[in-house]
C-alpha cells in the first residue's frame, strides 16, 4: 500500500473539499483515508451547542513507546469571496509555475499536508514510531470556535488522553519559511461601547446631548496613554477601536445614541481581568470628567458589554520542545526562527492549558487573501522539518 | 357653513396626516378644504427636481383692499423614530389632560391650524378682510428644501405676487408662549468627512491604517476651539458632529473607511464662503499634523463633501411689523417678547429675499422628539395673538 508520502498530493485532495466554516466538505473524510493505512486510529466527534452550527471534528492516534506528540490543525476555510477575482478556482488546486493555488493553502490545509507526509515518510524508513502521535483537527478554527478545540480537547482528556507537546501547524513565518515559530501569543478582549445622549435639534444644542461628542471623550481615554510598552517575549498591548456608528442621516438631528467596538491585543502585563479593569477604569474617568467641561455638569452616560470569551495570554517555556524544531527548522532551511509572539490569536490558546504548544507551518502572506498560494518547493521543505521533528523528539 | 374656528380641531386633523417628508399624506388636502369655505382661492403647484422627490405645496389667498400678509409654513413632519416610545401613537392627535400629541403638533401644524383658527375668527366676527391673505404652504421644509419654499415664493412672484410682510407659523417660543420672536437667523452648514485608511487584521496594526483614529483627529479640530463668542445680534456659531459611520461587524478587522457627517449654525462673523474655507483650513491642519505622530509619516487621507446648499445668516429690521406683533403678544400673554436670531433655520431665510419676515409660532421644547405635544389652552392663546395681529396689520 501506497502512503501519503507526497505534501502536495495530499494538499491537492485536501484543498478540492469545499470546507468553508461551518461545513466538512468532505477534508476529514480525506484526511481519514490518509492515516488510516499508517495504522491511525481515527474518530470523528460531532459537537453541538443552541445557537452555533454543528461541527465534525477529527481525533487519530497511533500509539508506540515514549513520548506522545500532538499535531493540531484545523480544515475549514474563510471564504474565498468573489472567485472571479481569483486566478484559478480557488477549490481546483491548480499548480502553475510550481505553485499550488486555492483557498487554505497556507492557511492551514498545507500545514496538515506536510505533517500527514512527515509520519508517512518516517514509517516508510523505519516501519514504526518511536513514540505516539496524534492529529488533533478541527473544522471550527476560522468560525466562533465553540464546537472545535477546546471540546475536542476536554473530550480527548476524559478518554484518557494526554499529551507531551503540541505543535500547531499554522502559517507562521511573515515571508519565508524557518523565520519564525510562535511560542506564544498576545490575548484578545473585545467590548462595545454605548453612549447614550439626548436627541435633539442641531440648532438647540443645549437642549440636547451630542452622544459622539462623549463617545470621542470615551475612546481618546482608551487610546492615550498606551497600555504599555511591551515586556520582555511580547509586544506592547494595542488597541484598535473597529467601528463607530450613529446611522444618523438627518443633517440638523443631533443623534440619541453612538456605538464604538475595540479590540485590543494584550501581553503579560495584564490578565484578561486586570486588563478589564483598567479599561473600566479609564472609561469611567473620563465619563466623570465631563462634568467639568463648560455647559455640562453630568457624567458621559454609557454602557459597556464586554463581545464574547476573552484569549488569555501565553509564553510556552519548554526547552527541548522549542530547542528540537529549531534545530529541524535550521537543518532544513539554513535558517534561525525567530522565537516570537506576534500576531493574533490562534487554537494554540486553548492547547496551552494542556501541554506545552508551538507554531510552526508555512510563510503566511497569502493567507485569507484571493489568490492564497504555495510553492510546491515549500511545502516539501515543511515535510523535511517536520520529519526531522518527529524523529528526534520522539527518540 | 362652519368656519374652522376651533385651532385643536384644525390641529388634529392634520396630525392625522402622517405627512413625513417627503410624503403630503393627506395634509395639504385637509388644509385646502378648511381654506375653501373662507373663501380662498387655492393652487396645489408639484415641483420636481432630478435626484430629489417630486414635491406638493400649496398657495391660497384671499384678497382684500390693503396690506398683503403671507403666513408661510410646512405640513411636513420629521419621522416619529420608534413609535414604541411614544406615549399615544405619533399620528393620532390623542389627547391626555389637556393636551394634544403627535408629530408636528408643534413643529408646525400647530401654527397652521391657530393661523387659520384666527382668520375664520376675524371672518365670522367682521365677514371681511381689510387687506389680502395668503398661506404659502410647502411639504419640504424638513427635507432637502429644494422643491419648496424656494420654488414657490418664485412661481408666485412670476403670478404677479408680491407681499409687504410675512409671518412665519414655527415654534420660537423656548419654553412659554410670548417669549420671543425670530427677527432673524444664523446660517447653516453641513458636510460630510470620509477618512479613508488600510484595511487589515487587528493583530497587524503596523500594516494596516485605521480611519477611526484619523476621524477623530479631524473632528477635534472642528470642536475646538470655538468659531466665535456671539455678535451683537447672534448667538455664538456651534458645530455639532451629527452622524460617524463604519459599519465594521468584525472585531478582529481593523476597517477601510470611516465617514461622519457635521452641521454648523453660524452668526454674522462669518459668510457661508469664509466658513467653508476656515473648516477646510482647520482639517488640512489637523491632516498634515498626522505626520508628527508616533509611527506615522503621512497626512490623514480625507475627502470633504459639502452637503446642499448652505443657508445664509439674515437680521430683518421692519418697526410695524415687529411692532405690531409684539403688542399683540403682550395683551394676550402679559409677557413682552425678546427679539431673538437664535435656532435653527427656518424658510424665513428664503423669504426674506421678497419682504420682511418674522417668525412667531408655539413654545418648542417638544419639537422632533418623542411624544412632541402641545397644551390646548396654548392653541388657544396662539389663536388669539394671529388675531389680533390680522386685525391690526390689515387695518
Amino acid at each position: 500500500m501506497t502512503l501519503p508520502v507526497d505534501p502536495a498530493e495530499n494538499l491537492a485532495a485536501l484543498i478540492r473539499c469545499p470546507s468553508v466554516t461551518p461545513a466538512e466538505g468532505g477534508a476529514l473524510g480525506v484526511l481519514e483515508n490518509m492515516l488510516k493505512p499508517m495504522g491511525f486510529s481515527i474518530e470523528r466527534p460531532v459537537f453541538s451547542e443552541a445557537g452555533t452550527p454543528d461541527i465534525e471534528n477529527l481525533y487519530a492516534r497511533r500509539s508506540g513507546n515514549g513520548p506522545h506528540l500532538m499535531f493540531a490543525g484545523h480544515t475549514d476555510v474563510v471564504p474565498p469571496g468573489d472567485e472571479a477575482l481569483w486566478k484559478h478556482p480557488p477549490f481546483s488546486a491548480a499548480i502553475e509555475d510550481g505553485i499550488m493555488y486555492g483557498r487554505g493553502a497556507v492557511d492551514m490545509k498545507g500545514g496538515i499536508a506536510c505533517f500527514v507526509a512527515a509520519v508517512a515518510r518516517h514509517l516508510e524508513k523505519h516501519g514504526s514510531l518511536a513514540g505516539s502521535i496524534s492529529f488533533l483537527i478541527t473544522g471550527d478554527e476560522e468560525g466562533p470556535a465553540i464546537n472545535g478545540t477546546v471540546k475536542l480537547l476536554e473530550w480527548a482528556k476524559q478518554r484518557g488522553e494526554s499529551w507531551d507537546a503540541s505543535i500547531v501547524g499554522e502559517p507562521t513565518n511573515p515571508t519565508t519559511l524557518g523565520e519564525m515559530i510562535k511560542i506564544g501569543r498576545r490575548g484578545s478582549l473585545s467590548g462595545t461601547i454605548t453612549v447614550h445622549g439626548i436627541q435633539g435639534h442641531v440648532a438647540y444644542p443645549q437642549r440636547a446631548d451630542n452622544p459622539v461628542r462623549g463617545m470621542m471623550c470615551l475612546l481618546e481615554s482608551l487610546l492615550d496613554p498606551a497600555f504599555d510598552h511591551g515586556t520582555e517575549n511580547f509586544q506592547a498591548s494595542n488597541l484598535e477601536v473597529t467601528t463607530i456608528d450613529v446611522g444618523n442621516r438627518a443633517t440638523n438631528v443631533i443623534p440619541a445614541r453612538a456605538t464604538a467596538g475595540f479590540n485590543i491585543r494584550f501581553n503579560d502585563t495584564w490578565t484578561a481581568e486586570s486588563l478589564k479593569a483598567e479599561i473600566c477604569a479609564r472609561l469611567e474617568r473620563a465619563a466623570q470628567a465631563n462634568r467639568l467641561r463648560p455647559g455640562r455638569d453630568t457624567a458621559i452616560q454609557y454602557d459597556l458589554v464586554w463581545n464574547e470569551r476573552p484569549s488569555h495570554v501565553f509564553l510556552t517555556r519548554d526547552d527541548r520542545l522549542i530547542g528540537t524544531l529549531t534545530r529541524s527548522i535550521e537543518a532544513v532551511t539554513g535558517r534561525r526562527p525567530e522565537l516570537s509572539t506576534s500576531g493574533g490569536t490562534s487554537d494554540a490558546r486553548f492547547i496551552k492549558d494542556y501541554c506545552p504548544v508551538v507554531e510552526f507551518g508555512l510563510a503566511g502572506q497569502t493567507m485569507h487573501m484571493v489568490d492564497e498560494r504555495v510553492p510546491l518547493a515549500e511545502l516539501e521543505d515543511l515535510t523535511q522539518i517536520y520529519e526531522r521533528f518527529i524523529a528526534d523528539f520522539l527518540a
